[in-house]
């Protein structure tokens, strides 16, 4: 019974099966299924374009209802034009029949190339071949239906007690290249057994977001199609959580630690990465400060292609932290690598460079800014930048 | 009679020489004299963490004169704490010696890798050696000399009448990586022979500046070490500039067209890169929204793969303008590669994929964003990203 992802709460079930917009038989259909009607909530993309069928889900989700989740990948459903419109009804429509529920209630993601429309047969066959494989076993199925260039499926789960029972909060992502924060090419689904209003679900979502998914970045790219959901069925029979107290804060919790996970593989497994890096920038004047040199250092390439290459080159980190635009004291900044101090209230720190290049062999960089110069502290997730990167982005579309 | 670079004016001699800070006997120090005091004016990094080197030259060409011009490659003399200030007045000093010049008449850049201290028997070597061998012929290796990771020396020049008389306008320029707007690890010295004051220099330098070297992208990275200079001395015999009328206006397009060859052969030569891609964003509603949607498309490591693989994949410019911050109806938006239009009204259009590769095929690239939304115009200039941007990044410092 160690189930996880989206199915390791009571009441859902899911399948992931191929129809044949990617290529070689791969599974691009993903259907995610509650048993009952669940409370919804969803964060999207800040691209200023936008996908259709992200459009779709993002206008149904204000209803806080859903009771199925279908995701294609091989195929974005993004500047198709009004087509892409209507094919995104259709799906949520035809999946809708056979899931016996009004099609406001299917959510729905598309993620791939842009610009090409659907071909909304081979999306029938997938949903109903996907509703004949449903069940509650079909997580790990599901999770493989919405990669597109992500080398491995990404699931996570937590069992924990709320209010004297036991609840389950589980989750799918996928990711990899077009990653930044506001939510990249990233798709996330998230599911909960917990009872929990929409007002207080959509709050622990967007908490949780800025502290996980938002905080990860492959390519410094977004993307057009990327959204988290969250789906609560309230299964588990706790009195549902409708004020912030402590089971809210249980809830969060929870929710953050498998959010977390989630964006850690992502980052882990961005194109072409050998290497999960977490930049940390420690006791900073403020929030804005902080999110300013993470950003920066995370965007580098020089940066990226220095851990790759295990090069303890501080001189790139402290140099994208000073064009960040952040206002900080470069004469007060130290850098550690791992736990290796190299830079010294901003001046070279003599170190041992065996001792470096252990660290840098490693496959979790740390790297740590620390401003002494406040209390605020906050991290952020990318990896190492590749020749793979290239390879697998020099030639995606054909 | 046709030298071109910084001696290309009247009344400048250089020279560039091994001094050993590089590897293999390359040329790693630059020398430039002016025959007499020129006017100075000068651009510099806006990042917050600044080379020492960089200090002084910042300080000292406030005074608007300057004699002579030292640059060493190789080491970037940044983050060594007080001996880097002391060993930039070192320099200063001992090559005002042999000018014959106060210190303050010398001009200071180093540009190489952070946090070691410059090896300053070398330097002094170096400067030792470079004024044995200046002359006016000396500009290309000077340009060679300033060079850290390009593949060939940069060098412009052009003559045109002023005021009855003939004048020159000459540059060398350094970049390859860690170029970005505002100024990168980009380093330029740009001469001229003109009267013009400096008060007018400097605004003739900053005009010219943000429509060439601050509209050149190659990773988004800038660097502590960045500048350029402008040596104006009066030796043509023109009369001085002082106002800004028609003489003015020549000369500020003669400096721009000198510039911009400059910045061209700088994104050409990005780090790795085999293709110049010239951006253009037409008839947008204001300049605050050319800019952020050119900087996003001009950083987009999507975008860049996606030129070097030859793939035709506008979703991800379209993509990138989208998520840029800037505002704009996507629903009114063409895009062209090359003339080749791929994007209509936001949505698909289809286009040839025979061209679309021929197109792709070429030495350079131009990407257009029509807005359609009013009369602003601008571009900005970037390479490709491509494997051997990873090679020569994944390991600079070893």
């Amino acid at each position: 019974m160690n189930r996880t992802g989206v199915t390791a709460p009571i009441g859902f079930k899911a399948a992931g099966v191929s129809c044949g917009l990617k290529k070689n038989d791969r599974k691009d259909l993903a259907l995610l299924v509650s048993d009952i009607d669940a409370n919804a909530a969803g964060i999207f993309t800040t691209n200023i374009v936008k996908g259709h069928s992200l459009m779709w889900t993002r206008e149904k989700i204000k209803n806080g209802t859903a009771k199925a989740v279908v995701i294609n990948s091989g195929c974005a459903n993004a500047c198709v034009g009004i087509r892409g419109d209507k094919d995104a009804e259709e799906m949520a429509k035809f999946a809708a029949m056979l899931a016996g529920c009004e099609p406001e209630k299917v959510m729905l993601g598309s993620t791939g190339v842009i610009g090409y429309p659907l071909d909304m047969e081979k999306i029938k066959t997938g949903i109903k071949k996907a509703f004949d494989q449903l069940s509650a076993d079909g997580a790990a199925d599901c999770a493989q239906a919405i990669m597109t260039t992500d080398t491995f499926p990404k699931q996570a789960s937590k069992t924990f007690e709320l209010g004297g029972k036991t609840v389950t909060i589980g989750g799918m992502a996928k990711g990899s290249g077009m990653i930044h924060p506001n939510m990249a090419t990233m798709i996330s689904v998230l599911t909960t057994d917990a009872g929990i209003s929409v007002e207080l679900l959509q709050r622990a979502l967007r908490t949780v977001a800025d502290k996980s998914f938002n905080r990860i970045s492959v390519d410094g790219d977004t993307s057009v199609c990327d959204k988290v959901l969250i789906l609560a069925n309230g299964m588990a029979g706790n009195t549902p959580i409708t004020w912030e107290g402590t089971e809210y804060s249980i809830f969060v919790n929870a929710l953050l630690e498998v959010s977390v996970a989630l964006s850690k593989m992502l980052a882990r497994d961005g194109e072409g990465a050998t290497k999960l890096i977490e930049i940390r920038v420690e006791n900073c004047s403020d929030k804005k400060n902080a999110h300013l040199i993470l950003n920066a250092v995370a965007k580098s390439p020089l940066v990226k292609t220095a851990v790759f290459g295990k090069d303890a080159n501080w001189g790139r980190i402290f140099t994208a932290a000073g064009y960040s635009g952040a206002v900080f004291d470069p004469n007060k900044t130290d850098i550690y690598l791992g736990d290796i101090l190299v830079c010294k209230n901003g001046t070279a720190y003599p170190f041992d460079e065996e001792k470096a290049l252990e660290i840098l062999n490693r496959d979790e960089v740390t790297i740590v800014i620390d401003l002494k110069d406040g209390k605020v502290c906050d991290r952020m997730w990318t990896c190492d930048l590749t020749y793979d990167y290239i390879k697998i982005n020099g030639s995606y579309r054909t």
